[in-house]
């Protein structure tokens, strides 16, 4: 019982190291380690960029001598070798003697192998602590890793009457400062930002995250069926990555594009639109975890439709423009009330005068 | 400081009780009072229906002696006989020493004058302890006092992309139980609830408050420029009072609405329509101190730009409706973001699975 309860309070102290990683660990998850020996706490670690040391041995290299101590980690130590060496390894190395873990690694390279490689080797494994904690780490790796598409965030910015732009299509400000800096902040916890051409026509958006704190820009991706982007859209301007989704096999259109450092995916065409599902397959396949979707009513239509989005984000102006004033999702076959969309809510927040509502998709 | 911290402590008592009538007292205000002797409490009142006993008559009731003890009062004591006597007269009578209260009252037949009364006989008068808590108990009484005009609520339930019905009128249960529930309490604490014609010839509402709890049901007012209700209207079934504002002169449509014991009242035109700020102005002299409007989204985008209400209730189901759906608010005349209607968040509130937020108008 006593073993037990410190269990919980060394997790729980892991699952916080790990969310230091928020900004930065992609395509990796990010993952907290804490070294324990006699109740006392050795050394912390935590994932580091991509291709540097995972949490293990991140805390491992914060300690001069961690034998016999616990190891505390909030996913299952890698077995493989990455772009880094086998945590399992580094770990057994060190001489730690006991392994406390929140949950298997859903990667199918690991999946159990990591500690059935420290059980084989003598040490004590604990499986399961924090559990639900350290699922809510990392959605995005796992979703990847267990079904082969990326968790799917979408975010609409509305008045109190639902309406994100008036009839003329002026919309700029709806929301306030707090608000646009909260998004900014979900732009760069996400592998990927994701339009459709439609938008990035009308707005010339730059899909950057601007944030004052170290974090790895997302990717760009273009919905574009018919390669309509223009080589001088400013999302081309801050040097980040930028992928075209498209249904186009005109190569001259795609070549402009390439030499602007834009990657062209083509992707199987649904009703004249680029797939949703098979595009969010190929971005899963590119190691994108999670995608941050801003898009217009057409997009959000289709995305609602699709049942794909796994989260729905709500900032909600205090203001009014009418009925006039243009609507969140164009859903053209829904005509009765009992094909409505339904959806969960899962948290509110004021975010300056705004409010931020985040729901769940009920699948 | 002392003597200032236990005013606040008992002060805080009265405003509780004051709120047991928040359902009962129209057109009076809900009222709270504790008799204070020696640092204890003698007894307890708070306001009863019209025609009974105010707060002070009651605590004075429910005690043997009140010689010499402290009434805390979340109101200055009325000094002109209305339906019952002057209560400054029965606490002299009593033989209370001192006199805390938490504001003076606006209603022009009192106005500081019960409590120079109690000081010309020689009683402690203290003015101005919980001021802002006593405020908010009768917004409605005392913005009729001041300003005559009720204090006005309009209801608005819609989807989160803002629809209220799909676009063939198909409407009901878009919120959940609860959440109807909840409007049922806030028919109940309201002096009328208010209609359009066209809200009630599409949905024929009964209009009724249906609590389970002790309430005195609201006044029906339709507003109905034209005289187009029928007689076996649903909102007559229930026997509660039915006023009509009208612009018609119609005198054979009005014989047959008083038939059923409709009143009706002549309202100037604006617009083709019943003139909003006469119509509020009327209800007020009326003695309605709050009112309740469930309306349709022309007479809310009327509403919204005449400024008169003072707030805005959304009940947010978690839902989508698209946008062929029913919108809010009909504003035709906003056609540019500069003149977008602002409000301000009030509070936020879950009830059931859907979202109550109360807004304030931005004057």
């Amino acid at each position: 019982m006593i073993q037990a309860s410190s269990d919980a309070y060394f997790m729980a102290r892991a699952v916080k190291l790990a969310e230091r990683g928020l900004y930065t660990t992609d395509p990796n998850p990010h993952v907290g380690c804490v070294l324990v020996k006699n109740g006392e706490v050795l050394s912390e670690g935590w994932t580091q960029r991509a291709g540097f040391a995972h949490a293990e041995v991140d805390a491992l290299n914060k300690t001069p001598d961690a034998r016999g101590a616990t190891a505390y980690v909030t996913l299952e130590p890698c077995s493989h070798h990455g772009k880094t060496g086998p945590c399992t390894d580094a770990l057994l190395a060190a001489g730690i003697a006991r392994v406390v873990v929140a949950m298997v690694d859903p990667n199918p390279l690991v999946a159990g192998r990591g500690l059935q490689k420290l059980r084989d080797a003598g040490v004590e494994v604990v499986c399961g602590v924090l559990q639900q904690e350290a699922e809510k780490l990392n959605p995005g790796f796992f979703k990847r890793m267990r079904l082969g598409l990326p968790w799917i965030r979408s975010k609409l910015a509305m008045s109190l009457d639902g309406r994100t732009a008036m009839a003329s299509g002026e919309s700029q400000w709806i929301t306030s400062p707090q608000a646009r800096a909260d998004v900014q902040r979900w732009r760069a916890a996400s592998s990927a930002i994701v339009t459709g051409i439609a938008t990035v026509l009308a707005d010339d958006p730059r899909m950057s995250a601007r944030v004052d704190f170290d974090a790895e820009q997302p990717v760009k991706v273009v919905l574009d069926s018919g390669l309509r982007l223009p080589p001088t859209a400013k999302l081309f301007e801050a040097g980040t990555e930028v992928w075209v989704l498209t249904c186009s096999q005109d190569t001259e259109k795609a070549d402009r594009l390439r030499a602007v450092g834009c990657r062209i995916f083509q992707i199987g065409a649904s009703g004249g639109h680029v797939d949703l599902r098979q595009a969010f397959r190929l971005l899963a396949e590119q190691q994108i975890n999670s995608v941050w979707i801003e898009a217009g009513a057409t997009l959000n239509g289709a995305l609602l439709d699709s049942g794909l989005v796994d989260e729905w984000l709500f900032y909600l102006a205090p203001c009014i423009l009418g009925s006039e004033g243009l609507g969140l999702f164009h859903l053209p076959s829904l005509q009765s009330l009992a094909d409505k969309k339904s959806l969960r809510l899962l948290e509110t927040r004021q975010v300056g005068p705004d409010l931020r509502l985040r729901y769940r998709c009920e699948a």
